[in-house]
């Protein structure tokens, strides 16, 4: 039937493209989590060997993207396309990580739904014929965040309740033509919405709104219920971003019985005090690189709606008065074999 | 023969989508130079009636946008796809106008390529048939550049003889699967480069390598020779980029006859004071749609290549020692009627 949009937010590319890489790397309170064991590369003291954490979060996504490699049996000069981005002003984390990888290169900015916006744009192009490997990598640092987002660590600041904890990780997935792995069969790209949340704190419920209008309009494209998916999982609303999404499907009178968030499933939340879970780019692309994927390996699951969410903020933004406006992208992961 | 990649870094979409509109929006600096009198908007005051500089950077988007819409005939909501991106952390010029426009919404980062990277995504997906029209959009803002990468505008500093003016412009195109106007027939998107250049008051030198890579690799990718174009036009290297790129061509033999920077274009060097030229994301963003495809339509130039170069610094990695990294995307124009 050929590459197609579907309705009005939904694109579908005309030979889904393989998940045939995988990779990811985190620091050390990512390792004391649930996925802790999953994880290819750990830095305890969340540094990987480098003098800044903005080079540690370049490092780590070279990291990520070099083990997905791997299992995809590939060269670094075996792809055709690099797509990726972060938090960092200027997107550095990617562009200097970039620079090591020495492949065509697309910079993305999508906050926090960046695995999302990665995984989507590598698949259509894939999938539509231009070349037959791409790379989509992303990354966060706990450290680089704080320092650029919020305050200075030495500070030693309170959190607020809303607050969630920015995730030292990154993910990074290799695509092919061809393979043996999960296919993306469809994506859902967002549209920004803002509902007027002003706290940079809440940001979970300031996504929460993109996140159920993406899904929605992900149901209404395909035609397909939330029962079509084994799991659908957002990320990184967290806890409270979480019931916002879960509250406005119920009160639509539909049940989302298998539906979790990134945020929720990257530290154990009582543990780990994350408050209400984790966030960061790097939250949804470790979730996905070592529970997601691994688990449809392993045939846990074989069709995964994954939508990460971001909060399109800055400080400036923030100290101007505004509010954050929210973005979701839906992935959908089937089969695989 | 269906959408394909073309060597190491081009790829051709099987149906070439058309340009069906473009449209700017500048500053008063900016309508004092030799484009002044196209530009769709202006602001002498450069706040086009907004509360802060990042502010009218989204108006400025906002209004390139609808005049592209304009002259596409198009209503906002007949957009499949928006591809934007800035200067600005985070990007916020780019998503708070995003909100405005309410289309999905793919957020990009490629420093002052931006332009070239939004106009070859949009498209290689639109020309595989990802939906029926889709805009790039970018823009860039001297005050808001200023504070973010410099010093504050009261400091008055004295600039060094090879700094560019970032322009206060914004430039926004819209691509149809069908209608009348240049087609987008080969892009070849670009790898990181990084000779070692560290002097951010120097970034023509630290782009140069990247703009000349690229141009080498489309040439050798699609077997054209530069005079397969009746103008090449990099940007924003400004002189010193422009003098290097064409040196390292004569170097190598092969002359660039009809070769041009939008660094050069945007503003009188000589009499706006503005050093080595113009630069910012508004730069080849606004000598696109103000002076390139008008001329096109002019019957001016049949085929222009148009490649937008972009230095992936931050303040943050200059302070900590980093040398620039640059890349530069190629995007072949040719035919309209």
């Amino acid at each position: 039937m050929g590459n197609t949009k579907l309705g009005s937010q939904s694109f579908c590319p005309d030979s889904p493209p393989v998940i045939v890489g995988y990779g990811c790397a985190a620091g050390g309170k990512e390792a004391e989590g649930p996925l802790g064991a999953r994880f290819d590369h750990i830095s305890q003291d969340d540094t990987f060997g480098e003098s800044s954490w903005e080079k540690a979060e370049s490092r780590m996504q070279d990291l990520a993207l070099k083990a997905a490699l791997g299992r995809a049996g590939l060269a670094s000069d075996g792809l055709d396309l690099l797509l990726a981005g972060d938090l960092l002003n200027q997107c550095i984390g990617s562009s200097f990580a970039a620079r090591t990888a020495a492949v065509p290169y697309l910079g993305l900015y999508g906050a926090c739904s960046t695995m999302g916006e990665s995984l989507a744009l590598a698949s259509l192009l894939l999938g539509a014929g231009y070349g037959r490997h791409a790379a989509a990598v992303t990354s966060s640092h706990f450290c680089s965040a704080e320092r650029q987002y919020r305050t200075p660590l030495e500070y030693g600041c309170q959190r607020t309740p809303t607050a969630q904890w920015t995730a030292t990780a990154s993910g990074a997935v290799v695509l092919g033509r061809e393979g043996h792995g999960p296919r993306v069969t469809c994506v859902t790209i967002g549209i920004v919405r803002d509902k007027g949340i002003q706290d940079a704190n809440n940001m979970g419920a300031a996504m929460a709104p993109a996140a159920y209008d993406t899904l929605r309009a992900h149901f209404a494209d395909t035609g397909r219920s939330p029962d079509y998916y084994d799991l659908i999982v957002t990320g990184d609303l967290g806890y409270l971003g979480h019931r916002i999404v879960t509250d406005f499907f119920a009160r639509d009178g539909v049940r989302m019985d298998h539906y979790d968030d990134c945020g929720l499933i990257l530290f154990d939340r009582e543990r780990q005090d994350v408050h209400c879970g984790a966030s960061g780019c790097g939250c949804s692309a470790s979730v996905l690189t070592a529970h997601l994927l691994p688990g449809m390996e392993k045939g846990l699951w074989r069709r995964i709606l994954f939508c990460p969410t971001g909060a399109l903020l800055s400080p400036t933004s923030t100290m101007q008065g505004e509010s954050i406006p929210g973005i979701c992208h839906a992935v959908a992961l089937e089969g695989g074999s």
